[in-house]
């Protein structure tokens, strides 16, 4: 068993195009014995955003702290604290903190993607 | 994108022997389109606890409030919220609330086990 504090693991820059002011922690990946899907913790300051962008794999998103504005291919969506998001493999998406307080959540993708 | 709030998903009392005060919410499973893991969410009051038990799967979990013991060949450990826990599959483990407060966190399991 593994047992750690989300913030006590190593906060990485993205450098995707697109991404403003994230932050992501691998919390349980590789390193921890996951072999089939990765836990990750997103912080996003005021004003930042991740990219508007597709792929293959889905997310699974639990909003921890803080709102959101999600964006589908049916428009934008605020969620908040305890909503939960299945974003499917191609569709495209994106996350944006429109707020004046950070923005956490988890998002989980497969390993093999 | 499927977006819902983990409290509007009906809770499940699991049935499995050993089990005491806890409630299961599958908030990203098969009906929301997930296909590789499903993520739930569990309730357990104080005194409540899961089995002491032991499976192929791994578990994925994230403390989201309260407090827990969680037990593993190695003995006990006190988690609070915003630990994250690797179980790997095949190592004994369980949950305990002895605190005073309800203890939520999510759980994570692969969907082909």
């Amino acid at each position: 068993m593994v047992i750690q504090h989300y913030r006590d693991v190593e906060a990485i820059i993205p450098e995707e195009q697109g991404v403003k002011g994230v932050k992501m922690r691998r919390v349980i990946a590789e390193k921890e014995g996951a072999e089939n899907f990765v836990m990750r913790v997103f912080e996003i300051e005021p004003g930042g955003n991740t990219p508007l962008h597709t792929h293959d794999w889905e997310h699974e998103v639990f909003i921890l702290n803080g709102t959101a504005i999600v964006v589908d291919p049916s428009g934008e969506h605020e969620v908040k604290s305890g909503d939960v998001i299945f974003v499917p493999g191609g569709e495209e998406h994106q996350f944006r903190n429109e707020s004046d307080k950070p923005l956490e959540f988890i998002c989980l993708i497969p390993m093999r993607k």
